[in-house]
């Protein structure tokens, strides 16, 4: 999905949410567990529940990976499963020596290899540029850089003082050297509303993907004010929140309670 | 396996060698590729061929991944085949928020997930303490977080310049706070021995992996006048130069050629 379709959809939609499909089989509702597939059950009706409502839908690997060859033919059939018109993203922050990121690449890129065809991969960026290039050599396809995480755990590096900046901004602008922003997205936490600025001037133009709002605590006003461009240029995940709004049937009805209160909230500020 | 097991494999081996198995199913022998699982097969081979001479054994899991779920039925029959007096690498370099690299490392240290065991797991520092510290829940099971890579990019963030140190600095001795020699090695790449010597006097008891001798050019005499210690200290991987000895039906004895070579200049050294 180009830029264009990605911010036609989200005027459209009056939504720029993305649902996590952190999928946990020991959180999946008792009337599905004797399903073929659990995980791919929920996560069709979850689909089913918030494909109008949502622009993006974001796998979140570990999630998938924890349950084997098992867990990687849910991820395909999920992945199968999302309509055409939603941005898939591949929560995976992978990253190694270039042949190394060459691989995680044509996993999430190229049908022909795992069968996972998404339109975007999550790259953690401490390996430096021959661990993100390889991603961008696919036309079409995106990278969505760490930059500066929703987690307890970022202020030890990621905040870390680099001459007259810290190493989030070092990483922001040295990526910028990398890709524009048709192919290069930042990870950018909700519970960091104070930096979200500050980025945003670094990242005048490109997309920021926003986790952290819902059970992590972030505000999605504080967020979309200082995020928003004239292009939308914002994602928000929620996952937890949504997924697992109700344990019991009736969960698909809760997550799009939920859904639609978060795309509601949205359109007011697009 | 711990620290003292670790050890007393070195020097009763007289070796310090990590096989990485980096196996493209696009390398391997043309006489392997109608074996139900040519990956299994020549990994099997590799392993028979080596594991008198290695101490260690590293499948980059972005090889297996790129493979789909067929892919993860060969790492699981690889790490089941790898003898018990070896120790086994999970070169995956995840990281990510606590939730989710809890996730992370059931994956590759619960059996009960995804059928795999392994020793360790390479870690990602980016995102911080919470992005770690659910590895080393695991009673016995190691982190091996990376510091300064052996890739072209490590420049681009891990040597940037913070107070008087370099990131990579920091993360080392960050990262000594979460955990000690017991549970803790660091990554450090051959193509990086001018930084090895820094690198022992912040870390001297802690293990290294040292990935980037062979293919990548690093020299095995440099990292080992500069990483040993008086218990070994050292774990040197080589990949490429070992799995690729030979594209023919003697590449098992070509591998172990080479890795005889490595062993003993090893053996010289400790």
């Amino acid at each position: 999905m180009t830029h264009n379709e990605l911010t036609q959809q989200i005027f459209s939609k009056q939504s720029y949410l993305c649902v996590g499909l952190d999928t946990d089989p020991r959180k999946i509702p008792h009337s599905l567990q004797n399903e073929p597939d659990p995980v791919f059950a929920f996560n069709r009706q979850i689909i089913d529940a918030t494909a109008d409502l949502a622009v993006a839908y974001k796998p979140n690997i570990a999630f998938y990976e924890a349950q084997g060859p098992r867990g990687w033919e849910s991820l395909q059939k999920t992945l199968d499963y999302i309509p055409a018109n939603c941005f898939t993203i591949a929560d995976a922050k992978r990253g190694d020596i270039g042949n190394t990121s060459g691989l995680y690449a044509r996993t999430f890129f190229d049908p022909s290899a795992a069968g996972l065809d998404f339109d975007s991969v999550t790259v953690a960026p401490y390996m430096g540029h021959d661990s993100v290039t390889p991603f961008l050599e696919y036309a079409g396809k995106w990278v969505i850089l760490l930059a500066l995480t929703s987690n307890p755990g970022s202020a030890d590096f990621q905040r870390q003082p680099i001459n007259e900046q810290e190493l989030f901004e070092v990483v922001i602008e040295t990526a910028k050297t990398w890709a524009g922003p048709d192919q290069l997205m930042f990870v950018v936490g909700a519970t960091q509303a104070d930096e979200l600025s500050r980025i945003r001037e670094l990242a005048p133009d490109h997309f920021l993907l926003v986790p952290g709002v819902g059970a992590q605590g972030g505000s999605l006003a504080d967020v979309s004010k200082r995020g928003l461009t004239p292009n939308g240029g914002l994602l928000v995940n929620a996952s937890r929140s949504i997924l697992y709004a109700s344990g019991g049937t009736d969960f698909a009805e809760k997550a799009r309670a939920e859904a639609q209160a978060l795309q509601q909230e949205m359109a007011s500020y697009l």
